[in-house]
């Protein structure tokens, strides 16, 4: 699969920050000594965001400045971000060790404020989304997260972000390169849009390259913020879905959902009534556990997609077990920007909504807590307002 | 999948055996008081093997007996056996607490001593093969090996058994439930049919499942009994292959096998370069090992088999690396016993023939000590004769 990276104006950005630091001697004048509202002297936005500053867990407002907008950037101010517990897994350095002060987030909606000269698909006053990515390859078709440039909303290092890093959607604002923002529908509420940009895409995108039928029986496990959109989505697509969850107060939410059945994983004999039931199987659980019981819900040759990212993304898996089940495993990553305003738009067009609660910023500390107690129904969004 | 066990038979015979223990009050004087040569006073056959006794994988000649022909068994006078690094898995405990002694092997050619009253497939002088099942479903289509009553060649719990257990094919004797006893074709050499039963067939049936086509890039990781058979299978099949080996010296043979290039993996940089290329991967490796690095070297969307089944069938994945790959990451156990008959008759037609080595039992020790230090090429064939 080809791509083409875009980045000479971030390389561009790098050489010329180099030059700057040796001594001021070459400048655009327009960017070094703008001083708008809201903009520092070299061009850079000033913000806020609450941040964590240590893998605890415990945020605090915090004063930052994000890079200039570039000639192909969109600046957003946020109104709304949601909780993913990606979030919580990176900032506590379940996949590896972390920059502090980090802002995470990566569900953003919100309405651009300002666009770069050569941004042709945004203006001022448009309604946006922003997802895990802001930056990287402008040329994949559909297929951007798994390109070896790509940027990641927060913890990602980038030169041209005066923290060294880039910071998330729990901030008052955000500057995107264009390729990385969608639009969002004028009918679609912001506050239910923010948890489509990833646990909405990571859970449609598996399930249309499964190219899922009207009638298969699906199996969604692990029932929290993706797991509620996976249902939605395959119920949406006229599949017969099946949803494990661990939580015996989720069953009637489930069912409200679409689901037909709501299997109550207090022991893995519960999963065994399914063996070889199902065409096709999502998992969103995001620790350790024996996917092998799971797997063996399958039908032998169907398929089994992981979207789960457990510590150190390790799976453990019996090779044996794995043959005998004759189950085709894959795993996925969120999804490409064509899809992502594709999972928009179908959301809209369909009226699929995350089930959600408001917070505000201050509550995001506990909310976390909440989410790691599997106690969020189902999505977390922080009123940016607040912030 | 339906399937039924036709196991009325084993059944039958165990409940015979505690009323027989319990007094001798009821009994057949044909079974019971047989004597004639090579049979025991009950009809239980006589035989001899080479077994080990702990996990220490050093033989010994050992004399032991075998149940009696059923109605619906084939006594068979092994000639070859050969080598399987599974044989060394299993007897030293690798997958799992073994009961000593006991006789492995299952990669079995002979020729039929004797069968039972219900045997229409199979007279007394054909040529016959047994592979890693003796006996289990008889009305599965081809999948026997994932079926719950399976019974495999060695080590697996049988009460007709004197010894208690299945004991394979180390041995001068086998009697083996006619559906689980193949065909070996008269134009096929007995010495290279034996391999054909566990290294032909486990790497046949999932060559077969991805439906090769002429031109696929396939690869082959780890070049031994198994791997050199994938070779030559997908060679074929029309395929291009791409063999990864950790061996220098296996590059000439590899070459010779048909494939197109011969990789040769003494750091994993050196399957960087194949990156997404292949259309479709087999790994045999059976030991824990960077299995990411050779799934990547599969194009998004095609797919890996993995074979090898390593200590505990313990194999560690990296979810965000198999995302990144988009790989279809499947698992394959054997064939069912259509399929062995299948590739025993293929390898007939087109000449595709393991490449041997002939030892004698008393060697079989010092052979084990070669498969695990990659020594073999590619098949110790040992000669019953010498047992």
């Amino acid at each position: 699969m080809e791509h083409k990276t875009n980045d000479q104006s971030r390389r561009d950005f790098i050489k010329k920050s180099a030059v700057l630091g040796a001594g001021l001697v070459f400048f655009d004048p327009a960017t070094l000594f703008a001083n708008e509202k809201g903009k520092t002297m070299n061009g850079n936005i000033k913000t806020k965001g609450y941040a964590v500053f240590d893998t605890s867990g415990v945020f605090k407002p915090w004063e930052f400045e994000r890079r200039p907008v570039g000639d192909n950037d969109v600046l957003i101010d946020i109104k709304y971000a949601s909780i993913c517990h990606s979030d919580i897994h990176q900032m506590k350095g379940h996949w590896g060790p972390q920059q502090y002060p980090q802002v995470p987030g990566h569900e953003i909606v919100g309405i651009v404020a300002a666009v770069g000269k050569n941004v042709t698909e945004f203006k001022v006053g448009d309604r946006a989304g922003v997802g895990c990515m802001v930056d990287g390859c402008t040329t994949c078709e559909n297929e951007e997260q798994y390109q070896p440039d790509t940027l990641f909303t927060y913890g990602y290092p980038d030169k041209r972000e005066p923290t060294g890093i880039s910071q998330g959607g729990y901030s008052k604002s955000i500057v995107v390169r264009d390729h990385y923002v969608v639009h969002i529908p004028e009918n679609l509420d912001f506050k239910v849009a923010a948890p489509l940009l990833c646990a909405g895409i990571t859970t449609y995108s598996p399930l249309m390259k499964f190219d899922l039928k009207k009638g298969d029986k699906v199996g969604v496990a692990g029932i929290g913020g993706l797991g509620h959109m996976a249902i939605k989505l395959a119920v949406s697509k006229g599949a017969e879905v099946y949803a494990f969850t661990t939580s015996p107060d989720k069953v009637d939410d489930i069912l409200k959902f679409g689901a037909k059945e709501a299997i109550v994983v207090d022991g893995l004999s519960k999963i065994a009534p399914y063996a070889g039931t199902l065409d096709y199987m999502i998992s969103t659980i995001p620790y350790k556990h024996n996917i092998a019981a799971y797997i063996a819900a399958v039908k032998p040759f169907g398929v089994f997609t992981y979207v789960g990212m457990p510590d150190n993304f390790e799976i453990m898996m019996n090779n044996l077990a794995l043959s005998a089940s004759r189950v085709n495993f894959n795993a996925s990553l969120i999804g490409g920007m064509k899809e992502t305003q594709e999972v928009v738009d179908y959301c809209a067009a369909n009226k699929i909504y995350p089930q959600i609660e408001m917070i505000e910023a201050k509550a995001i500390t506990e909310a976390w807590k909440k989410v790691e107690n599997k106690e969020a129904r189902y999505r977390y969004v922080i009123d940016s307002a607040t912030i």
